[in-house]
């Protein structure tokens, strides 16, 4: 995927990887990153450990490709939902949405990011905090934005409705059952319109009121 | 706490017992609960390992107390916002920010509870998982209350709603530092508005258009 260096390699040598991948984030899943092993993760796939490490440098390294690659996608939203040139509302609320669709169609991937991630180390764990950064940053610079714009409550800290709306979204994928009587395109709407109105809820009354 | 049975004790054995549970929030916290382990646990708090099991009968059974007591303590919040006798939106507000602020005064027992209680077992687990049940259908009785009277928008569910904004409220005690430039109160207020906001921001708008 996008994150990952853009080296030659043959189309089989990929799809092994990405085969590696998902076989870690299954076993990381069901067993917890710190209860489960190389060697389940060879047993997955169905290759010897040994062969594994063609593939991958460690547990670890593993772990942090997981992340990376769901980063990258993030990134990819980002600049799909900039492309839009929304003003900072719509924004949110168009981030919001495709970002749900994402955690919705990658349960496992994502829950992993927000279960697992305290288990890196070390420049993994350097990398994955700057990308966590980046990652809030972007939702913060839409509400400041509209804090500039007049668009939210003054008595709100954008620090604070960053955190809020990030940690409910984030969330998503961990309590969602599929198989529920909502579509995850439903379900990602409603999500998306919760944030909306959790930033935005009240300045869109004042305006009301003042028209 | 209001959860213990309410059997004779001398006060000496209740405060050891305190510090008994104080440690073992403090271990399980830096440790992790799968990796902490009751010597730890003993030797914080000065007692022989042996000694221990005066005051419990396992590791699992001191996680499940500070759950218990936890619940214990949300259930008073409940019976307080009760007596206020409040109408649904003004309910969810005064919830939320006593939640929160519990939740500030108490960050290491309620980030135990959201990131370690998957590890509880057999009864343990079905007692959680009721009193979990319960916790969250306080907030969506709310809900549901709320949109009975038209106070809520007819496109979001209300159990979409509840957990959204439950997880979003129960994330603060792990994202929240010390020593930042919000006091708790001061958050708790911001995270109650947040939450009145997700659920009926749009609706004051219906309204006050109609006005």
């Amino acid at each position: 995927m996008a994150a990952r260096p853009k080296q030659r390699r043959n189309s089989e040598r990929r799809n092994r990887e990405d085969e590696v991948m998902d076989a870690a984030v299954a076993v990381f899943s069901e067993k917890g990153y710190s209860a489960a092993s190389l060697q389940d993760v060879a047993d997955t796939v169905g290759l010897l450990k040994g062969s594994l490490y063609h593939y991958i440098s460690s547990k670890e390294s593993l772990l942090f490709r997981i992340f990376d690659e769901a980063h990258a996608q993030a990134l990819i939203l980002m600049a799909e939902v900039d492309e839009l040139q929304l003003p900072p509302d719509g924004k949110l609320r168009a981030y919001v949405e495709r970002l749900s669709l994402w955690y919705l169609g990658n349960r496992q991937r994502a829950s992993l990011y927000f279960t697992e991630w305290r288990y890196l180390t070390g420049e993994y764990e350097t990398s994955v905090r700057a990308q966590r950064r980046e990652f809030e940053m972007y939702v913060r610079t839409i509400l400041i934005e509209a804090q500039e714009a007049g668009l939210t409550r003054d008595d709100l800290d954008a620090r604070v409705t960053t955190s809020y709306i990030l940690s409910a979204v984030n969330s998503v994928p961990i309590w969602y059952r599929p198989g529920g009587p909502l579509e995850p395109e439903e379900l990602a709407r409603q999500v998306a319109e919760l944030s909306y109105q959790s930033a935005f809820g009240r300045s869109k009354a004042r305006k009301l009121r003042a028209s």
